[in-house]
């Protein structure tokens, strides 16, 4: 059974940006404007990385200092460790976003430490954000299946997710970072975990659509995505990017899936990003527009 | 419930070439010889229409003489009338397709005649080929939402079909020429018309593959797909490809639905696409490879 509502977590100002090459502030800040106005309420506005490792992400607090705080609307900082969280919270963000990967190899690779290790950092992070009264969401990547050691159990994402819980992870979300989801995966992972979670997922093999379809229909009501489809991984073997935010919305919109979010104002936030960008987003329906565009000719 | 087993119908080197700047039969048999190595056993090989209204057909009588009937193998070919139809029966195909659109807006630009006119000639034609013993498929576009009127009923897609079954077609395919459908509108016309029906699927909005695996659970075993997501519309708004051979062949895989198609073959095949039309195919698995493929670094 499709639900009434959905909610729609805009990861493309952090997670759309990262791999591209840098913009500054002041243009993520337009980007971040047109993704408000378009009805956005939970939105990732960048992270508190070093700017050497991630120089697309560097002025995160200028992002913040220029997107106040406002009612119903949640402005989530990715922090890498208790540093980033420091600077984060000082900034004012309303939400922590952690990752750790349930894949060892991948996450060796992206973070150069042990599941453990990560967990750890996760701890004193969360308890750096409770001190501050501000939530963490827990994002797990490669929990369908790994590029490093192929198929995930689904056991092994629930005793992550487990462990993240009691590390004082507020909320999880399930990754899909280098798009091996299926409709199958999704439901092997969700029968384990439970549909509490958020999904995060991917366009790699352009399963995204089902997956996200397959996850509402199994109860999941909280989905990850990014405006235009901006995003991907640069651990990844052929990688693409997120699920494109106005692609969800035109879906969700003829399944009576209420988001808040306001398609042809998505489709202007995307066709802003690729000018500031200097190239095409992947998404396809920022170019066809949604089904309710009809032909003028 | 998911099937066993799917059919899937390449229509690659007619849908997908079609569009495609003309390249020359002899690069076109390469192409259909790397899609049979693949495993596909029902194919599209040309069409026999104006090689001025469509010059990158030109030929399709070399494409059928220079692949014979094999056993266990259907070689269809699209005809607009009868004269087309003639041609393509003394080439030896084994099954016609015609097509014809719901939307009459859209079949007076395709074809600049009424739906009526256009059933007419399809009776004709299904009269030749049911003389010859070859089967006619029926394929409706605009099934699923049209550019010109939008929603189309699904009570009129059903009273077409009917009417195509009474002028001697063998069997229908839906298709959703613009990629106007959702899950929501593969159920609504599925409801009306019956599950004994092909799909032919686009990815204009990123649909393509939640509606395909929607009609796989509604009960429908037949599918079109295009080889590196070659294919689409002129007619249409910001048209895209038809849903990608290997993608589908790669998340059905994983669903342990057969299709007897091999996706390494059929990245291949994309892949000798993407190098006789000299750019790059849609299909994100023909560059990602299948789930399977893990990192080596």
């Amino acid at each position: 059974m499709l639900p009434n509502r959905a909610e729609l977590r805009e990861v493309g100002p952090r997670d759309g940006l990262q791999a591209e090459a840098p913009i500054p502030p002041e243009e993520r800040i337009r980007l971040v404007e047109a993704l408000l106005a378009a009805g956005v309420v939970r939105i990732e506005l960048g992270s508190f990385v070093s700017p050497r490792a991630v120089p697309s992400m560097a002025g995160s607090d200028e992002v913040f200092a220029a997107i106040p705080p406002r009612p119903g609307v949640t402005r989530a900082a990715l922090v890498p460790n208790e540093l980033g969280a420091r600077h984060a919270l000082a900034s004012g963000c309303d939400e922590l976003t952690v990752t750790v990967s349930v894949s060892p190899g991948y996450n060796e690779r992206n973070v150069r430490m042990t599941v453990a290790e990560s967990v750890q950092q996760i701890e004193a992070v969360c308890a750096l954000a409770a001190n501050a009264s501000v939530p963490t969401d827990a994002v797990v990547s490669c929990c369908f299946g790994s590029p490093y050691e192929g198929d995930v159990a689904p056991r092994a994402v629930r005793a992550l997710v487990d462990q993240l819980t009691g590390a004082g992870a507020t909320r999880a979300t399930l990754a899909d970072t280098t798009g091996m989801a299926t409709p199958r995966r999704i439901g092997e992972v969700l029968d384990e975990v439970g549909t509490d979670v958020g999904l995060h997922l991917h366009e790699t093999r352009g399963t995204g659509l089902v997956n996200l379809y397959t996850g509402l229909l199994a109860g999941v009501r909280r989905f990850d995505c990014s405006v235009g489809g901006l995003g991907g991984s640069p651990f990844a073997t052929g990688s693409a990017g997120n699920v494109a935010t106005e692609e969800v919305v035109a879906m969700l919109d003829d399944l009576d899936v209420a988001t808040g979010i306001d398609v042809g104002k998505m489709i202007e936030a995307a066709l802003l990003a690729e000018e500031l960008l200097g190239h095409p987003v992947p998404s396809r329906v920022a170019h066809a527009g949604s089904r309710d565009r009809l032909a003028t000719g």
